[in-house]
């Protein structure tokens, strides 16, 4: 999924989206909520009309943005009061709230109110911030009442073996239409990530689709379809364009540099993407070196058909039964042996 | 003509600039000159596929950069010795030079090197302008080389019809395959550019096309259009798109403004551009407000396509011979009665 914060993909108009194959995009809950506001959305006629997006939609929860972003005020098992960065009002979050605020945006797919802890925490506090996920995913499910848009589950529990465990098994017996791994991504070591991935992965229902929350480099996620993950966001493709930088065979390429000055030839030749299609290396340079806009925006549109490239060959492979083969991470040829 | 000053039209990709309906692009030789080179541009086969742009491409001559922009060391019959606002470097433009690097670009147009005089200026400054860009006119027909590639000469004369009657007539005399009219929307008042219009279009030859530098709004190009002008350049629509200004019945609107954020209609619901035709106000302001990318995108793409419909417009009225009744300026109703 493609990261639309504020309703848009970066620099990214609706049909460009959707010919680089993307099939869902995700939106933020927090950012929404606070500009324009989830009812100026809703009498929009929800989130699909407002961004032109007639494919899938996700919106997360608004809990990593609060505790990642958010000038807090208050924590507790009723829920979150922090300050607005836009204007300093005094917000509430609480589960209850955050299923309010998802529906009137009216995605297909919205996210339990969890707490995130950062990296590291203690055992001690992890486990508070489980249990405390926990009982707001049974909140969330209570005050979820919209019968055209899923409720995902979500699974955390940090580095610790014993609480993802738990985590897991809790949250995959409320039974609900898909589950979600959170709290990776978040300042963990690479290893580790692998590490939930593996142990996680297998404890949650064949049945429902599983996303693994902010990863979206390629190594990581053939670890994770490896493990059974179906679905991923990251901002890196429109973040990364956006600075300049390209995905090409796994590695990113700062377009400033002075190398590709004289290059005249496509950024990747196997690529469909408008930057590789109709424009070289040359020209990409010379419009990050002169800061235009339309450089920015082409290595959007290739970074962002380069992750979809790669998670549709996956799914290819699945279908053709060769994914472990052809996706095995440790073998040098392999398309996931890179990450960036 | 949009203008493409570094070989991209400000965050439009050249499919897009395909859909506004736009027939011709100028790129400016100054900026292309200093970023990336001609000598690069040549290598990559030319402005049209350095771009992407497979359209007629018209460069200007340098000339107005080096002038408005540039910080002048000397200027003499010779040329014009400035310092590169880039690097400092030492650059010396002449009619020589500058045929040279327009060859080297290769656009289907290229602008004969001219003095173009600030405003106001006395009438002994513009004539020694005249006179400077007259020889150098000459020394341009001399130094072009390109039989696939069209000179175009510049009439000067500021806003003294004495000297506009004569710079015409000199021009005029040169036989070449078009010709311009500069040293407008300088900063004049309106009411002298429409005087110098009436004036000088009726000097130029019938057969060759009329090219009026610098001017883009409504009302200034039915009155240019009246008096048998063809070609217009102006960087209006993208510069106001990216500040959040868009173009509708004639008048230019804030997108910031408040009066927008609840407004779940079209911006132009007459108007095929992706801003309308998928988009409401309320989502174009919320992304104006909200700093996106994608805002300044939608408002260049709307503000083109304006401008493109509307000189359509112009030449459909004038094959049906009902240019006269329906672009008459004067008349309230007129599409061309408002400017912005």
């Amino acid at each position: 999924m493609p990261v639309g914060t504020l309703a848009t993909v970066k620099g990214v108009t609706a049909c460009q989206l959707r010919e680089t194959g993307a099939q869902m995009v995700l939106a933020n809950t927090y950012h929404l909520h606070l500009q324009p506001g989830e009812q100026i959305v809703a009498a929009a006629g929800g989130l699909h009309r407002f961004m032109d997006w007639q494919g899938p939609l996700l919106t997360d929860s608004g809990g990593f943005q609060v505790f990642s972003l958010g000038d807090i005020n208050k924590i507790d098992d009723h829920g979150v009061v922090f300050r607005s960065p836009r204007d300093g009002a005094r917000i509430t979050l609480t589960p209850e709230r955050s299923m309010e605020i998802q529906m009137a945006l009216g995605a297909d797919v919205a996210m339990a109110f969890d707490q995130c802890p950062p990296y590291p925490a203690s055992e001690a506090d992890v486990e508070a911030a489980c249990r405390r996920t926990h009982a707001w995913l049974e909140r969330c499910i209570s005050a979820h009442q919209k019968s055209d848009q899923a409720l995902f589950g979500i699974v955390q529990g940090g580095c610790f073996p014993r609480l993802r465990d738990e985590s897991a098994r809790v949250v995959a017996s409320m039974n609900l239409p898909g589950m979600a791994v959170g709290g990776v991504s978040v300042g963990e070591p690479v290893e580790e990530m692998h590490r939930i991935v593996r142990q996680v992965g297998p404890l949650l229902p064949d049945d429902k689709p599983h996303y693994l929350m902010g990863v979206g480099t390629l190594r990581e996620m053939a670890v994770a379809v490896a493990n059974g993950f179906d679905l991923f966001d990251c901002v890196l493709p429109t973040r990364l364009g956006r600075h300049g930088a390209a995905l090409v065979g796994g590695e990113r390429w700062n377009l400033k540099n002075a190398r590709f000055r004289h290059d005249h030839t496509a950024l990747d030749a196997s690529c469909p993407c408008p930057a590789c299609s109709h424009h070289t290396r040359a020209y990409l340079h010379h419009l990050i070196k002169s800061e235009e806009m339309l450089g920015k925006i082409l290595l959007s549109l290739h970074n962002l058909t380069q992750l979809i490239r790669f998670t549709t060959a996956m799914g290819q492979a699945i279908q053709e039964g060769c994914f472990a083969e052809d996706f095995a991470p440790w073998e040098p040829e392999s398309p996931a042996a890179h990450t960036w």
